[in-house]
């Protein structure tokens, strides 16, 4: 649990990726702009994100409503990272946008 | 992409997880076991997992209505794994339940 979660309904974002080893130049960067632009953005409340060993990232982006998750995806630099993203970085990816009905959650006494 | 996904709406079931490192007697077994249980439950469509180099999890599993989800929860062997999960495995999870509402993926041309 990386962030506190407001209470549902909120939306997520389950984005499940693999990059394309071929020429991955200019990712790092662009990356790491898109999660700093991204955490700025209305609406952005936090994310979950694990990377395997074979470079096969999962992650789920939390957000306050779709009006948001939408402006996100319009915003003009993302729409130009998404557009490399497709041209040279990714083999693939699938990406789902849901609404969060009920969260529950359990944490060890120590 | 592990799985073939219908056209939304279905279900997902996002789980944010870390084991407990001190006492993982049993776990192996009781995973793999539930996993095949819950493959086998009515409405049960796939999932996407990773875990990342420090024992925490994110898994998705995809339902295709609520009433599958509710049901594999109320499932007796599941029951008893969830008690043991709390008590011996797990050192913290939180898990949501979000309808998803659109979906699109990218895969590069070979």
């Amino acid at each position: 649990m990386s962030f506190t979660r407001p209470e549902p309904p909120y939306y997520a974002v389950i984005i499940s990726s693999a990059l394309d080893a071929a020429d991955l130049d200019g990712y790092a960067a662009m990356d790491e702009r898109m999660a700093t632009l991204g955490r700025a953005q209305p609406g952005y409340l936090g994310r979950e994100s694990r990377t395997d060993g074979n470079g096969r990232e999962l992650t789920v982006l939390y957000y306050r409503d779709a009006e948001s998750i939408e402006a996100w995806k319009q915003h003009p630099e993302h729409l130009e990272a998404q557009r490399r993203g497709r041209e040279q970085w990714y083999a693939d990816y699938h990406i789902e946008v849901a609404k969060v009905e009920r969260a529950y959650g359990f944490r060890r006494q120590k």
